[in-house]
């Protein structure tokens, strides 16, 4: 019995056992949007009910797993606390704990919902690749992480020496200059706050040639290691 | 007879066959061009009947064109649900259909005569390379979408939960915030919508941070693919 | 003394004319920086007359360097008729040409001074690589334009179709949405036209997801084709 | 004992030094973030005191730090006018200086205090990978980086002349068209200048065109030379 349940809820090459992952993982999609759909204000009252329903059901079904995962699980306390044990049970956790708790706090609960999103990594084996490759370039990355950060912070030092008198009402302080030099140099660009004296101008113009190549070398390092990960598979 | 039309049609070896696939690429920047200028509102009379009788025109050729592949075609019903079969009967379907059905539908139906741009592509060889670049690296490109989808929701939920309260209108539902997501991390950046609390400003530089490494990686994988795939080219 | 001028004007291992090289180059640089400074509104007299003073100057100065290069050239008319011949022609012409024609075409002649920059080239040896890499891997850019000049143009009658009845003034015909589309597809994102309903954000978010992608692959293609360049110029 | 101290000050392999590395970021940090919450405008007196008290602390360590380096050194002289030796005295010179001089030239020195940020790359030595990279592709950069200038001069000339006379509180003279073409090619696009006549829109897209690839060109070539100098190293 107990061997027949592993075989459904853990291993992944018998038909059974792939259409359950696929019902958990249709099910993970509609939890997801009918989470979205919450938000939107002023719903119809059935419609809130109809959500309500695929709530319930969803959490059912999910616990139901849980236990199951747990039940087949070889080490029931390795398992627990595993990455995906602990993303298993706060899929489920903020629906039990709304009872119990005061409704003020439980805004910020439905959040903890989203975590349902994580289940569907289990079923997804690329994922290990990309791990691998991260990993392996994980110096690189760590470093052009802390240059483009002290890169931002110079940036946003020097903006607010040129702009904070022109500008005193973006370019409060060194924090509101941080906002700035994110979007800049992201090249994300929106608008709301950008430099109007001369000095400000030339200012953002030396940062840009410098700070572009180094905020998208990240970018280049993850892409060459996976590139390099897939030819070492393909030649084992 | 038919082999000698043959030789026109499908095989670009010689002077005809090669003049008659200019024509017709020709003909459909020509058809393109009208389409586009069709769209400007408050044309003059006399500017719609040179657009009609161009209309008409490639319409007759593109017709006889695609009669003349059916015939020479080994296998007809193959060539007719071919994808380049298909192509060339969308290319002019629209136009007779707007005779049969009412003006009301006229609209879209209008629309459908672009297909006539993926005509081009047959003329195309070297889109072959680009073919099997996307080919050989599908499992990190559909990965990378996936991921960057979770991604994109992860900042979606996170900016309505930051930024609901403070701007109801921009940030109604998430939804609403979908779209703040897809074009920040896509580093567009209209700027019609923006977090304006700090909180949300704080996690718009996480997300930054993390997502524009991740949304750039598929272009890092193709442009990989593809200089592989002319090494190998080049090797042979 | 043909060979001696020659040595100076053509050959760059000496001193001389390492010296003239230099003077040459910060005589371009200073002209065009006056030719910036002519653009900006209500100069004072005593700066116009500095500006032109430096124009005369360095017209001489070119002028003399032509008839030089023309002197000791081995071929005249290939000199004359090549690339930089025709530069070197192109960076003077403006200035002679003002005393003959009508005033009121003078304002475009002017800009044909700008010409003078691309006398910069010349004494860049280091640009010869990047020629030869683009030459490389002309095949997959010249493919890659067509791609996104094609996606470009979707683009454009996509958002057209869904924007066109909510904002008119905006989405007027195909042409104006091609300024859109050029603009979101480069993530340029000025925020002076985007989607507003429903449909063209949905449609947007599909056209950045596979976009994207597909523009930024000729930067990938060109990094490549050059690592390759400098790579082969080590192993030699 | 000097021999003791220089096992504390100069290498970290022992406990006690990287205890006392670690000491000097964790202060370097605080003091930035200092620094940082001194621009805040109308700061409580009693917080502006607690700033002053971690200035001073902060200081004196960074005092005794430097002179401590100084009498370690093998050869003062070559310490004291090394890179790090000047960033330390940078460090600590403002706080000085700002007794001796006029308050109003204050502002300015404080400026100065960020240079203590720069400590922070002398324990990190990942450094010296990205600066080998830099090193080894040295040409090709400083290329881009001049063709990138020419390309933007002329993006800025060509706006300057399609848009002056439709907008001339924008594109006033060069200059401003300079800011224009910055934000353009790097792709920020915050909005506050952009093309409205057809020319300089069509103008813009053939600028996006070519402009991009090229701009973005210097980040392939230090991921690449990144990749190579990694590779290297696990070669040998």
């Amino acid at each position: 019995m107990k061997e027949r349940i592993k075989s459904i809820v853990e291993i992944n090459d018998n038909k059974v056992s792939s259409s359950f992952g696929f019902f958990i993982q249709a099910l993970i999609l509609l939890s997801v949007i009918t989470f979205s759909i919450e938000t939107i204000p002023n719903l119809k009252p059935r419609t809130r009910i109809v959500l309500k329903v695929i709530e319930w059901f969803s959490v059912i079904v999910f616990s139901i797993e849980y236990i199951l995962r747990i039940y087949v699980a070889d080490s029931k306390p390795k398992f627990v606390f595993s990455f995906f044990g602990i993303i298993d049970l706060l899929a489920i956790l903020p629906f039990y704990l709304s009872f119990g708790v005061d409704l003020r706090s439980l805004r910020a609960l439905r959040f903890l919902r989203l975590f349902r999103i994580l289940k569907l990594v289990r079923y997804n084996r690329a994922m290990n690749h990309f791990t691998r490759a991260i990993k392996s370039a994980k110096e690189e990355i760590l470093l052009f992480l802390f240059i483009t950060l002290i890169l931002i912070y110079f940036s946003a030092v020097g903006i607010y020496y040129f702009e904070n008198q022109a500008q005193p009402e973006h370019f409060t302080s060194i924090f509101d200059s941080l906002w700035w030099a994110i979007i800049t140099l992201t090249t994300v660009g929106y608008g709301d706050v950008y430099p109007i004296t001369v000095g400000g101008k030339v200012f953002t113009f030396f940062i840009l040639m410098i700070g572009l190549g180094i905020v998208a070398i990240p970018t280049g390092i993850i892409s060459s290691a996976l590139t390099k990960s897939v030819d070492k598979k393909q030649d084992e």
